[in-house]
């Protein structure tokens, strides 16, 4: 037998129960908001096949699959003396991990339209996985907790994942600005400089703007070849700042000759209106807003928390065909999705995780010896039995060992049975935390761990 | 753009939110039933390396690994002419599919010794990997539920374990079964018969009882040169019926001359003395019970539902040594996995699913149109402050299709709004059920959602 260093793979990671706890919070509290909105849990295979996948992410994506070596013989029928590694491995891998959450989703939408009622409202939290070189916050498997509706035109769901947005982030005491635009914002201005054509290469260069800079993206227009005199046209949106109401009279006059422009900023206004109905404070609109994927046709988001330098922890936006490469037309929908990595990191370096979350397990019966045991054990059962999750130390072990066990697992009370307590039917119940022993009844053990419980959460 | 007919890898699933409500409770009553017993949960990646799984499984199990492609040019160095596919996949593919919890869970207590605190009592619950042949029942991807505690020898943990199963399983309400048997009974067989190196050949063969029968066992002992003399003395073991009393009185006979025999026995002993102590039915002592994996050392168990024909719906046993070949000798541990999907299957034939678990919203309004929608937008805003999942139709559509869409997903309140009401600041509740309707104030509605929904859960 070699004996192996144990390993994983570069950019995965194991989490162990103090990091779990913290991780089952975050998706706890998200779950919670959404199933409040009535969005509804699904979940997809973890495999899906290859021909969904590709194609759907840039080339630059389809690199950053990861695939499945088919099983059995793989090699059957291939020549691998033709083609590039790039060419080839789709021929000796049907499928792929899941890349995100978007694309199982239309697909699973078109796949069981027959079942679902529209407008289909759900959430979904699952990992997903990329090939992407690892470094600091960047994993290769990753969870992605996704809320989407599908269906509707409605803009009353745009608030709704607005509102949605506020409570997450609310729960979790994380400051936060949300950023909005309209697509049709960004086709209108395509068309007022007489580019419409050119709406993709406008949007790849004005998202960068956060990263790279006004002059550079200007820059990078001219390389995609979009002429001097639309960039002077476009320079406005560029410096703007003031209120949304600002932003909103110069889009007005900006529009007056694009169709989709006024159809943009109508649907921005509305959206501010039923924010104030539910009484929201309105996204901040952000009219150099674009976001990469080409999907949006809508409103899109951003949100950005103001106690943190990362970039954005949440986005999403409208989407009128996403399922149309699956055969399904005019399926409007809007999604948002929350990266679980950054919220563990922003509520990690501020401090914010709940100290109540840190003890799972309330009490600990110390192990004297196979006398000892036997009542401590019965008592156990009985704790366990009015719900406090409790453990009795399994084995004759010092003292000093069974307590550190006690304080590395963050447990509140320890519980003593020695001769004389056995004697009198009672115990010995010391708060770790403050020290002070006691020496009573199980029934009362029972009841000061429940209710320090229910004041602590 | 190329229309693609939607579809998931064979063996894999969708599930649809009546699914996951099902799942997830499923899942949520194990692990309260884990948490109450003060196991702790952990997570490991999806892949490991593939050095870390290869060899742990048999040569069948390392078939039936999902593997990796390597990213980039996997090709790189490879002669695709020299060897075969099972030969060429490790050299293309370092990582695969996570194929069970228990080697990644002696992988992770090795690599994170430093960090934990034993006696370490831990609870994982995640999907696994296997390109076994699907069939109905038998998935590619499907979930592992596994409790283990490793760093003790106490037999305590043992009852611990079997604790926890009957109070899952009387959760669930579906009655249960445990048979248990000890590795060193079938050792002192094997040593008794003379044959202690055979004791491999021996339980892999006993293993099968149950789908072969007595006669074809003896069959294949024969044919892995278990000499006729030898079946003959152990023939007792299969024709064994009654108490587990008169079965220990055998075997105190049966190993009057086997140390390791007579260490099962009192091994065995205890475990019925511990379960008579904390008010547990004690297991059936199944002497013909081996289970396939061979490094189970101590109690091994298998739990069968009584109301369903399937096979086990669980099992576990102790190892001694599971973190030897990764370099950390003498941790004992035990442990026992439940399969999620084959609960499912019994709750579903049984019909033993909570009604209430299937309807997590709670109201809906409908949609009358611009105005009433923004009575209704607001009324819906201050439910959901009150903790109640509820929604508004996102569209002014046919009444007839709102009131299905209610139905679909099993919503058990309407609320309507029109001119009427909201001349009166009230509206019209309509219970889904029985067909009432009354006409109230939301502070009401709200009272009396929230008292239905503490009655039903």
């Amino acid at each position: 037998m070699t004996i192996q260093k144990p390993s994983i793979p570069k950019g995965t990671r194991d989490f162990l129960p103090e990091e779990m706890i913290r991780r089952n919070y975050i998706f706890n509290t998200i779950r919670k908001v959404f199933e409040k909105y009535a969005y509804l849990p699904i979940e997809t295979p973890s495999m899906e096949n290859l021909s969904t996948l590709m194609g759907k992410y840039g080339e630059e994506g389809d690199r950053l699959l990861f695939k499945i070596l088919n099983s059995g013989d793989f090699m059957a029928g291939v020549n691998f003396n033709e083609g590039t590694p790039y060419q080839l491995a789709p021929k000796i891998c049907e499928k792929g991990l899941r890349y995100d959450l978007t694309v199982p989703f239309a697909r699973f939408v078109v796949q069981h339209r027959d079942k679902l009622t529209f407008p289909f409202k759900r959430y979904q939290m699952q990992p997903v996985w990329r090939a992407d070189r690892p470094q600091k916050g960047r994993y290769r498997e990753f969870y992605q907790c996704d809320v989407d509706v599908i269906g509707t035109k409605s803009l009353l769901q745009e608030v709704e994942l607005l509102q949605i947005t506020y409570e997450i982030f609310e729960a979790f005491k994380i400051p936060i600005v949300i950023k909005i635009n309209n697509r049709k914002i960004l086709s209108g201005m395509a068309e007022i400089i007489g580019l419409p054509e050119k709406i993709t290469d406008i949007c790849v260069a004005i998202d960068k703007i956060d990263k790279i800079g006004k002059e550079n993206v200007f820059a990078e227009l001219r390389e995609r070849e979009i002429p001097e005199e639309a960039i002077v046209k476009i320079e406005p949106f560029f410096d703007f700042s003031g209120k949304n109401e600002e932003k909103l009279a110069f889009l007005e006059d900006f529009f007056a000759e694009s169709e989709i422009g006024k159809k943009g900023l109508e649907e921005l206004k509305t959206v501010f209106a039923y924010c104030q109905e539910v009484g929201i404070t309105a996204p901040e609109l952000d009219i150099t807003l674009a976001r990469g994927l080409n999907y949006y046709t809508g409103a899109i988001f951003e949100v950005k928390a103001t106690n943190a330098t990362m970039g954005s922890i949440s986005g999403g936006g409208r989407y009128d065909d996403l399922t149309g490469i699956f055969g399904l037309k005019d399926m409007s929908g809007v999604g948002i999705s929350y990266g679980a990595e950054r919220i563990y990191d922003i509520l990690s370096e501020c401090n914010l995780f709940p100290d109540e979350i840190g003890a799972p397990v309330k009490a600990l019966f110390l192990n004297f010896g196979e006398m000892e045991e036997l009542y401590a054990l019965k008592a156990l059962t009985e704790l366990r039995k009015n719900g406090i999750a409790s453990e009795l130390y399994p084995d004759k072990a010092k003292i000093g060992k069974q307590m550190s066990y006690a304080n590395a697992k963050q447990i509140p009370f320890v519980i003593m049975a020695g001769e004389e307590e056995i004697k009198d039917s009672l115990f010995t119940l010391k708060n770790m935390e403050t020290g002070e022993q006691i020496k009573t009844t199980l029934r009362e053990i029972s009841a000061l761990i429940h209710f320090r419980s229910s004041i602590n959460g």
